[in-house]
């Protein structure tokens, strides 16, 4: 089965397009977070979101995904890693499904500032962005985890039941002292290491991750962030600063392929994130009529 | 006194800039109708405006207001019918006065669909969008007034107490039979013509109103809408089947000069409006400070 649209991110952006493109009675799969955008979710006080002064970011992304249920738009929990264009289509790799859609929806906010050194490089020949994806080519293999987010220890956990050796390198507050490390390793005989990546080495292949104590020799390296930076996502797309060159139409330059909110560039707001939501989605309704 | 801002348009485009520069703290005047949008205002049920499902356009622009107001938020009642860019400076005619402003953002909805055969072309010369400002001009002369709406019926009464002679064509339903027309006569000596006009000509100046029934010589022709086609309100500005020609934040071809809204281009939607006011507010702030 083939979606008209696959909206990839649940904040504002993706959130109105979704709506926009359900009152247009298009088919379509929109993927992310259950609970909308940890960005904006964690804002104290939002003033500036025309029509609902002084709320909290809690509040408003609560509003927006009732709105969103409320026109009967599902969420799809889970992490693209790779959208690829074929032209007539495109092929979007979320978790271990492979999913296609005749046009896209990038939503999934600012990218990540920085990326490791060597990442971008090895992308595809010894680095990956998703754990559960190739877990399989692990056997009797050893991989190294550097993990953004708590959400990511299960797809470690994951992993090790493949791969002989799993080194986790979690890059946020893992726990308290030792006792969650020594969980993790009895329960799974993953080895927790708190150090700080600084750079991915290797052949053709990568095989090092030196850290700011240790040189790590690794048949594999997966980074796990909520946001995969856009020029990685999408092979091929223009990219600048590491947002997406947009037109006004929010086209970019995959045929097909659009962006809205804060991917697409400054400024980094809500309301203007929905308000090209919206743009996003009535020049897909028009990309998808012109294709017929 | 010179405004950091003059916001011409009370639409949700003007609102979410006013409501945006006044957290960035500058010196504001937001002129337009005090009650919003007309256009807002007649929706019957909005939606796809993220985060209030299915509202009337009656309550969602009062909700608009209410934000804007609760943030300090003031409008000024009026009609700006031409914004003279001087460089350094705007010009601003609103009614009768001239308001000074180091940037504009234009918000004052979508153009005219059509304007009058000879319209542009006369525009400064015997055609005006301004009674109360040229009446003064008009002692011992005669005028046509062609009217789109009745809250102008206030401005032509004003042109007759200098003008001797005013024909007032309503473009709108005008009263009960002739009652209206007799009342309107009695209290202030203006003939009120039911016809369709359809040509302005001249030589240098404009001196005859061609109606679908008339070939009426006069000294002056005020036209009198709501809104003002872009090109027409800012001599010089860049426009495009009507709409202003803006870059992606939301600046136009007069330095200093910012569009939002629907006058900004196609989708014509408030959530999208609103976006662009924060885009454009955001980008006066940035004009502003490179200014210094």
């Amino acid at each position: 089965m083939r979606y008209d649209t696959a909206i990839i991110g649940t904040g504002p952006a993706g959130l109105e397009a979704a709506i926009t493109l359900t009152i247009r009675k298009k088919n379509i799969i929109l993927i992310g977070k259950k609970n909308s955008s940890n960005k904006v979710r964690s804002a104290e006080k939002i003033d500036n979101y025309l029509g609902i002064p002084s709320v909290s970011g809690d509040d408003l992304a609560q509003k927006m995904l009732d709105h969103a249920a409320s026109m009967g738009v599902e969420i799809t929990d889970g992490r693209v890693t790779l959208i690829y264009p074929y032209g007539e289509y495109f092929g979007i790799q979320c978790g271990e499904d492979m999913i296609e859609a005749s046009s896209v929806i990038l939503a999934t906010g600012v990218a990540p500032a920085n990326t490791l050194p060597g990442e971008n490089e090895f992308l595809g020949r010894g680095v990956s962005y998703c754990a559960t994806c190739d877990a399989a080519m692990y056997k009797g293999k050893n991989a190294v985890v550097v993990s953004y987010s708590k959400d990511y220890e299960e797809e470690a956990i994951f992993l090790k039941k493949y791969a002989s050796g799993v080194i986790y390198i979690p890059m946020y507050e893992f726990g308290e002292g030792k006792d969650a490390e020594e969980i993790m390793a009895a329960d799974s005989g993953i080895t927790v290491l708190k150090q700080k990546p600084a750079e991915i080495k290797g052949g053709f292949k990568a095989d090092t991750l030196i850290t700011d104590q240790d040189t790590l020799k690794t048949d594999g390296i997966f980074i796990l962030r909520d946001q995969i930076s856009a020029a990685s996502l999408v092979p091929g797309l223009e990219t600048e600063g590491g947002t997406v060159k947009c037109r006004r139409d929010m086209s970019t330059s995959v045929p097909g392929l659009y962006a809205a909110g804060d991917i697409a560039g400054a400024p980094y707001q809500l309301i203007k994130a929905a308000g090209e939501g919206l743009t996003a989605a009535l020049s897909v309704v028009k990309y998808l009529n012109e294709k017929k």
